[in-house]
């Protein structure tokens, strides 16, 4: 088998990205563009980046010896998840190593106490919320709400884990008392009446280069992003621009270096800010086809401090559907009708183990009409997953 | 190290390539985004594609022992070069390997002899031509044709190798001479006054689906492609149509599975074949980002025997400039100037070792107008190689 030290190329700095899902196996596709030289640290040989990549360490983010030796061999060290402990993050740094985004930043996605005390501490509008110790607490905020009310785990949540919707202070009462009582910390959050959502995607580079992309909607079901419309339909360009310039405002004030994606409530009284993710984000994936530069891409060239690349479209609009596992584990099969039916729809297979609902690809459709395209994407999706239809 | 099990995806036949180079590691990017599961037979650990790619076997392509051993563990088997000696190629097919394209249309690629004879008997427009074993042969071809010669290696030739143009019956023969003398097989042709170089990409599938790109424009300095520009400026259509007929005709006429690259002369008397490449091709570079499949995929879609891909240009034009190797061996502090001057470049660094001619990369820019895009290719084409400049 060949050298190890025969993967990185010459003369090119390492980038190093804790974690080895699609995001990671996805940034993969992004480095050989540019002839970064890129390891991963994989939980295990099979996760995505792993089943492809050569440049691959196995090792346990959670471990600081693991991060340690692995950041060793780095130039710069970035993340394709937000699960590294935060006092593992501030060792390296600490240690000398270029943690990009850094724990200063990171923390506001581990912590969404943290996040909603800093976005409204610098005017950034987000729902109303409330730190919960307790039922009597989760009541008081639910009462005062005056609505339907949205208890949260401070920490660990994605995919609509970590998310109990509360319809009455009793009920909020009740699960707080349930959930605290288990340890989880919680914060409450209002029940905000969104007619849709969207999501502003920057980057900026460590020093202080911007580049914001078009701004998308999302549709979610369950709490698991669907699909995304690329730009979003409709959006009013002033709204559209102030979009990405809180998304940019965000990523300056809380010193991010990477992507940031900013997920947003658009309400009749206007945006709210909902999630905040520091790394390439399933509401970007459409830019692999759909933008001059991915967010794979920028994302490597923001965390290298390179300059960043044009963030326009490639097509007038883009849709993408993700594909979750459904009941049948042999997708092979299947996607040969999907490219029969539609030669101009792009698959996305991350190589994971088939599991329902779990998210095991996307596909992107460009082209003209938005509705004509999610209808090609949804179909897609369908026929990958067999039986449970994707509707409106 | 993760096991080398895991690197197959469940459920996916496994496409082979024999071959590491710059077209391996641009389908390394294309099979992540399929899902398919790719192994690559390299030379040696540090080519291009084996510096990336985790499922990779270090052999030779040249030892049949080599050749079965990798073929042994994929369903089928394809290729980055044309240089798997034709015996060996017969030896897998008679053992029931799947070998994709065949060797029955790969001999036309090794033996130009048997390429310009098959050719021309199926009616297709070719350079006159003879075969010539010796002096006189040469000499009698030269006069005959009544202008410059160009004397070719029967096989082995590639990038402007292989290629001797004689200015007169005098010099061809003295050539012929020599090289025959050295056991350099040889055929004459006559040396063709063309207008433009063009070149017509299709795939074709073993069960006999086609399907064709727009038809280019390549630009060539001393037989090395320099630039390729997509579609090929002010072809006529009925022109544009017919190169594509004759690829998808020459495909199946020679049984071809896979990508066929015809490269055409376009001249006053009409359109005649030049050379054929089997397999992703420099002229088909562009269609990374400018076409909605781009070639690397279409391969693996075409040897799998999947529904083919869409064809069609993802921006009204493209250009490709290729990134020869200068005297500096430092590409990474320089790309830094390409990204910062045009945001819009899309860079392709191969992970070669820089040496003076050797393509080392390739640059692509989408737009709406060519002159403007062969300008923004070349500038960034020269900042990487600082000096040498490219010009009209």
């Amino acid at each position: 088998m060949p050298d190890a030290a025969e993967a990185a190329l010459p003369g090119t700095p390492v980038v190093g990205m804790v974690g080895g899902g699609q995001l990671a196996q996805m940034t993969c596709q992004a480095a050989i563009g540019l002839g970064a030289s890129f390891r991963v640290l994989a939980a295990s040989g099979g996760d995505s980046a792993a089943r492809v990549w050569r440049d691959i360490r196995v090792g346990d983010h959670r471990c600081l010896d693991d991060l340690r030796s692995f950041a060793a061999g780095c130039d710069v060290v970035t993340f394709d998840h937000e699960h590294v402990p935060a006092e593992h993050l501030r060792a390296l740094e600490r240690a000398g190593v270029a943690v990009r985004p850094g724990a200063g930043a990171l923390r506001f996605t581990q912590d969404k106490l943290a996040m909603r005390g800093k976005l409204t501490g610098i005017g950034v509008p987000c729902p109303r919320y409330a730190p919960v110790s307790g039922a009597a607490d989760a009541e008081r905020f639910a009462e005062s709400a005056g609505g339907p009310a949205v208890l949260k785990a401070v920490s660990g949540g994605y995919d609509g884990k970590g998310v109990w919707a509360c319809g009455s202070p009793r009920e909020a009462a009740r699960t707080a008392a349930e959930l605290t009582g288990r340890g989880v910390r919680l914060l409450a959050e209002e029940h905000v009446a969104f007619t849709r959502e969207l999501a502003a995607l920057v980057a900026r580079s460590p020093h202080g280069q911007g580049a914001a992309y078009p701004v998308v909607q999302t549709v979610q079901r369950d709490g698991i992003c669907r699909e995304v419309i690329a730009p979003a339909p409709g959006l009013d360009p002033d709204c559209a621009a102030q979009a990405q310039e809180l998304a940019l405002r965000i990523a300056a004030e809380l010193g991010v270096t990477g992507l940031l994606a900013v997920e947003l409530f658009d309400t009749p009284a206007g945006l709210l800010v909902n999630e905040l993710a520091m790394r390439p984000h399933n509401s970007g994936h459409w830019t692999i086809e759909g933008a001059r530069t991915s967010q794979f891409e920028q994302h490597l060239r923001a965390v290298l401090d390179l300059p960043l690349g044009a963030t326009a479209m490639a097509a007038p609009h883009a849709v993408m559907a993700n594909l979750l596992g459904g009941d049948d584990p042999d997708l092979y099969s299947r996607y040969t009708h999907v490219m029969a039916a539609d030669p101009g729809v792009k698959l996305h297979i991350y190589g994971k183990d088939v599991r329902p609902g779990r998210k095991i690809g996307h596909v992107t459709v460009l082209g003209d009409d938005p509705g004509d395209l999610r209808d090609r994407a949804r179909r897609a999706v369908n026929y990958l997953r067999w039986g449970d239809e994707e509707r409106e």
